[in-house]
């Protein structure tokens, strides 16, 4: 997506360690226009795939999902990191473990909220060594739900997350697919879409 | 606001000590037509406010302000409730306390995305005993910049935010104003717009 790629190439910043900040337009401050025109194209990609529902886990995902579920007239669901007190109901839960913040921790999502009815699409801001979608894929199998597909805003291309999860028979869809961070630069692949 | 109303009637559901639980649409499992009805009204009710920034925090408060961002084509920015590895920059800092979750947090926003050139709004889903809110002003205040107003989705008018807030001189717009939940029944007041 080259409205992306250009903005990560202006406003993106590279730290030590692997690590691309882009805290002013993705995962702190938003570009709401920005996040619309992702949205909508997760929505184009899998506007035939019959999805019913889209999940996230929050809080950075939230928004590129909720346009996206806007464009396709559907619920979206944001799994939750920490157990709310009003969370009474049975929870789908799985462990991912975030190298960023070096924790592990349970994500849930209300039972209720997915079935085997369900064809899901997963969205998140970040795909590096795919912890995360994974959880969320197991949320959704755990209910007997079909995820069709996961889409990623920013995909660091160097790391095994994209491997693991094809490898779990899943079609990831990334907007903008990071070959390198090295030397304090970015370096794309060709995205997805 | 009637669409929220009727929405809250409709799916809303009380539990034991004064909770309302409204995660099918708005705190768990997110409605974007409604979100984008209730966002497009908080940016109606503030147009001529010159708002530069819409300021939330983490995790349900970021569908309303993205889609009054959206309409008010200003940036949404999510306070943190944990710091983040990749948030190394001077922040802004301010200590809520949870009645729900039962504990003391601190929340933070970089200093880099509020300025004394802002005129902010913000937005949250629930405005109860208003440590939340509180806690948001403070730190647009911390980094100078001015509060025109604070949009609420859901008051619950029997605590007592709203009259913090407003002694702090705080313009609250409320799309729905809770009277009561005694007796497992929701009472309305009329709501702000």
């Amino acid at each position: 997506m080259e409205e992306l790629v250009q903005r990560i190439k202006e406003d993106g910043r590279v730290l030590g360690e692997g690590v691309l900040k882009v805290d002013s337009f993705v995962t702190h401050q938003v570009d709401p226009n920005l996040m619309e025109a992702i949205g909508y194209r997760f929505a184009e990609v899998f506007a035939e795939s019959g999805i019913t529902k889209i999940v996230t886990i929050e809080a950075s995902g939230i928004a590129p999902a909720l346009f996206a579920a806007k464009k396709l007239n559907v619920p979206m669901i944001f799994a939750r990191k920490a157990k709310s007190l009003t969370m009474d109901e049975e929870l789908l839960t799985s462990s991912v473990y975030s190298f960023t913040k070096q924790v592990t921790s349970q994500i849930s999502i209300s039972r209720k909220f997915l079935s085997s009815e369900d064809k899901v699409l997963i969205i998140d801001d970040f795909l590096a060594n795919g912890q995360a979608a994974k959880g969320l894929v197991e949320l959704c199998q755990q209910a007997g739900a079909q995820v069709d597909g996961i889409g990623i805003v920013i995909e660091k291309s160097f790391q095994d997350g994209r491997e693991l999860l094809e490898e779990m028979g899943m079609r990831v869809v990334s907007l903008a697919r990071i070959a390198s961070l090295q030397n304090g630069e970015v370096e794309f692949l060709e995205g997805d879409a």
